[in-house]
């Protein structure tokens, strides 16, 4: 296996800390500027998943044709973690990122990036996905 | 600032090379064995979203109370990346894993572990959330 440092994507988690509390609990503000910064990006949204805990605190998750982009909040620690994992080079994923960043006000935003899929040269000059890959099927299963 | 290490949650990120491939591209069976190994690791299961990409692929995420299990797969190459968010104590997120693999049959499975939200002590003794937190509102926005 010849090492390459080629990947199928790359994957980023964000700390964010002391963001706007009352935003970090509002779950449909929360859903507009994730779908918002996933679109931002570049990325085609495929499907979005978003959920309120009672008292505090917002899951949510945008599926994307590249992959992923989530946040957890905790409002009572003003604190908020997402990750963007994606695929290709189209998707720019420090513009979600910094969409996410003006909405949420945090004070620090601390990122770390991790490359997924790092394949052995045998599987060839390997692109994220074959070009008829790109266009998806609209079947999900709920 | 004191430094403590304590964190609100983990979140881990799996390789998993030379899976079997029929099963990477089955979504219905992706999304059984995500919504299992999420169970079998303690979880609560929250929302569940699984999409089928043509003519390969499969990126699904299950939303928890402990915050996110993910996966996307690359039939074609027989590879799948996951990702399980977890937080509080009664998870078990190699629990998880374990399931997962059992089924995907991946020949290499390798693992980062990051902790996330590590707070400053100011924050008080934290808990990932406080007590009457963690019976969650069925309010979802789809």
């Amino acid at each position: 296996m010849k090492i390459t440092g080629k990947s199928l994507g790359r994957h980023i988690l964000a700390e964010m800390y002391n963001c706007n509390r009352e935003i970090l609990n509002d779950v449909e503000k929360i859903k507009e500027i994730m779908v918002k910064a996933a679109i931002e990006a570049g990325a085609e949204v495929v499907e979005v998943v978003f959920h309120k805990f009672s008292p505090y605190g917002v899951s949510g998750v945008v599926v994307i044709s590249e992959s992923h982009l989530a946040i957890h909040t905790w409002p009572e620690y003003g604190f908020a973690a997402a990750d963007l994992f994606t695929c290709g080079d189209h998707v720019n994923p420090w513009k979600a990122f910094e969409y996410l960043n003006n909405y949420l006000q945090a004070e620090q935003f601390i990122t770390f990036e991790a490359k997924r899929g790092i394949l052995p040269i045998e599987a060839g000059n390997f692109t994220y996905k074959p070009e008829e890959n790109k266009k998806e099927v609209k079947e999900t299963v709920g």
